[in-house]
């Protein structure tokens, strides 16, 4: 079996891996850190304030292996980021981070989005994606699209033990949306998969606006399936 | 239960309903026809050439329910049709059409693409999506984007009896929305699911290219599910 037919669930062993969440505050970085320290990684929450990061680690059942620290410490600190910040100011905070980000994988989730009265929709992004931002403002990182469409409700439900998902793993690095993809496997019930080049990431991201309209007419939580993988 | 919580397999009754396919002569065209055939739909085969039309008609089985007419005739025909013609030329293709698909749902399933040595992107357009550029050249027609991430092998392959797929479906008027889903239920397998309004059509068009990255990876046919609806 040649290297590109690998099944989707292979990877490298990332179980012991430090996963740093730069704006874990919010209800998608907080749902991401309950459910890779459920897998048993240590998590680091970050915030632009070290209290209000410790406080979303507290909030999240006083668990040892979530610690809150401002988002320039959990970024030194972790072994893999995750962009978990609002759409306003993710480039200039991610250039300010540049330094502590240099030479590990960062993992872009944010989805640029706008609302007004007749729903969500994509906001126009000058690089093509939030990912792309990213690439840019962090010439020595290597920075990888995901986790754009979990449900933050569905993360932070303790009822729920599964998550129905494939997470769209997007990127130019294959070593690194390898190590992606077997990140999204620590969380039950979902599977990474490579879905292109970074340069097709505007789309996932802009499709968030889709599924907040789906999750609207029929009242759910929706995810994504792709099938005949 | 309110209409909004209608369940996504109820709809209106389409049964009877002539479909033209608009630049049918290709494989997404043809395989939309032999599909909507077999469910017992007539159905109109349009190319700029009568001939070959006709021609794509006759590659089907010679099926009577299935005919080949030039593009103007089949949208004359027709009662709903769908566009499947090639991303150049569509706009002014569809705008020398305007009179004969006035009154109608035409529903847009065609994918701005590129292609390079890095494999596929989406295309900007300048209209936000091919289903935007349809609308803007069809004041009188009720314009639906649908049916972009079928594939056409499995379509056309006799040996697939239903197709594992989630049919997304994008516009502004609710009772086109309504049918478009309704048509989509009938490929056997398939569902339709409204997934927004018009203006947030560009990235599932765009989205075609990470499943054509998918496709390559994984040497797959992939389509989308949509989990928890």
């Amino acid at each position: 079996m040649s290297e590109q037919q690998a099944p989707p669930g292979a990877g490298p062993d990332v179980a012991t891996l430090t996963i740093g969440i730069l704006g874990g505050t919010g209800d998608q970085g907080r749902g991401l850190a309950r459910r890779f320290a459920l897998a048993g990684h240590p998590v680091i929450i970050g915030s632009r304030s070290a209290e209000r990061a410790a406080a979303a680690a507290q909030s999240l059942g006083a668990d040892p292996r979530i610690r809150g620290m401002t988002n320039a410490d959990a970024a030194a600190a972790a072994d893999v980021v995750i962009v978990a910040v609002p759409w306003d100011g993710h480039g200039e905070l991610l250039a300010s981070l540049a330094a502590p980000l240099a030479g590990k994988i960062v993992i872009d989730c944010v989805n640029p989005l706008g609302f007004d009265q007749r729903g969500c929709y994509p906001l126009a992004v000058a690089e093509g994606s939030a990912a792309q931002q990213a690439a840019a403002v962090l010439p020595d990182s290597v920075v990888v699209g995901a986790f754009h469409h979990v449900s933050a409700v569905l993360l932070l439900d303790p009822a729920v033990h599964s998550v129905d998902l494939d997470v769209l793993v997007l990127g130019d690095d294959r070593q690194a949306t390898d190590l992606v993809q077997a990140l999204a496997a620590r969380i039950p019930g979902a599977r990474g998969l490579y879905a292109g080049r970074l340069r097709n990431c505007g789309q996932v991201e802009a499709l968030t606006a889709n599924l907040v309209s789906i999750n609207r007419r029929y009242k759910a939580h929706a995810g994504l399936r792709v099938t005949d993988v």
